[in-house]
């Protein structure tokens, strides 16, 4: 249960949803953020890209809620869907994406420490493999905007489901509707 | 200088300000997010004590441009100025705080080291010196908002100016004009 009465059924409402729900004057701006980091076009980095940084973010983070959510945001629209998620999540290192996407994720994972690790040294590697000043700068937001949705999520005590069928449910809505469709009054 | 080329002249648009005037479509939700959780009115919790609580987070993550700013943005709204935030800063337990505040404090020191901190105990204590849930809720939000603009602000490696008299000069446009005026054109 949360930690604070989020006036909503929150097995309908599960994680980020509640608090968005009990307070829409700050839910307007975090979904209009999540929207153009995530989803916005024209951009350089598909969707399917930007939701695996955010997803990568949030596992590091340890937050269920999220994690679950933008894996399977990510996975609904990459080619290679979850597979790619899960092996991103294991070893960065390791994992089949391009050396650009893998500079990208080292300066995510840097920003999830702290703003301060990122060093010119990341920023270079991710520069020499092609990243542009826009695909660093947004890397770093998301990041760091993934760090402040994984504390909201949890420090309110949220519900994560447990049913992965709940968070492919939400990535339809997303894929078709994004971050700022109507949220239905409970 | 940044990590990027932010397009303007950092010693005139040092900290956030650079990377808010490179990329206008994250600026927009970035700028209405602080102003609904900082000085949005009505509120039960004065602009004074919510620039309080971003002051004290932006100390915890050492982000040197958002702890000055935010510390003389609530200075400049406290009837004890800079002498109350330097307090804060040294000890929370010890500063003339209202046991609330101070509740509230300890639960934005939870949420700086990870949502997962912020225990039943200390939701349950700040309820006991009189904090709803709105308070627990924007409290909660402000520290992890300020996880976020503290990560972007240092992971692009912006300027933070050595002179205290920036941070007073940003802190009457803030009072006077909020966090969503006009940006002047560079």
């Amino acid at each position: 249960m949360a930690h604070i009465d989020l006036g909503v059924d929150e097995t309908e409402f599960p994680g980020i949803r509640g608090p968005m729900m009990y307070r829409p004057e700050t839910a307007k701006p975090l979904n209009e953020l999540a929207e153009v980091l995530l989803r916005a076009q024209p951009h350089s980095m598909t969707p399917g890209e930007r939701e695996l940084i955010a997803a990568y973010v949030s596992g590091l983070n340890n937050c269920n809620f999220c994690c679950s959510s933008h894996s399977a945001f990510a996975a609904a629209q990459l080619p290679t869907g979850m597979q790619l998620v899960d092996e991103v999540r294991a070893s960065v290192d390791e994992a089949p994406v391009s050396p650009k996407l893998r500079a990208l994720l080292h300066i995510a994972a840097a920003v999830q420490k702290s703003g301060r690790e990122v060093t010119t040294e990341l920023v270079a590697a991710a520069r020499d493999e092609g990243a542009t000043d826009l695909e660093i700068h947004d890397t770093v937001l998301i990041a760091a905007a993934f760090c402040m949705y994984n504390r909201y999520v949890d420090g309110l005590a949220t519900l994560a489901p447990a049913d992965p069928a709940a968070y492919t449910e939400s990535a339809k809505r997303i894929v078709e509707h994004g971050y700022q469709a109507p949220v239905p009054t409970p």
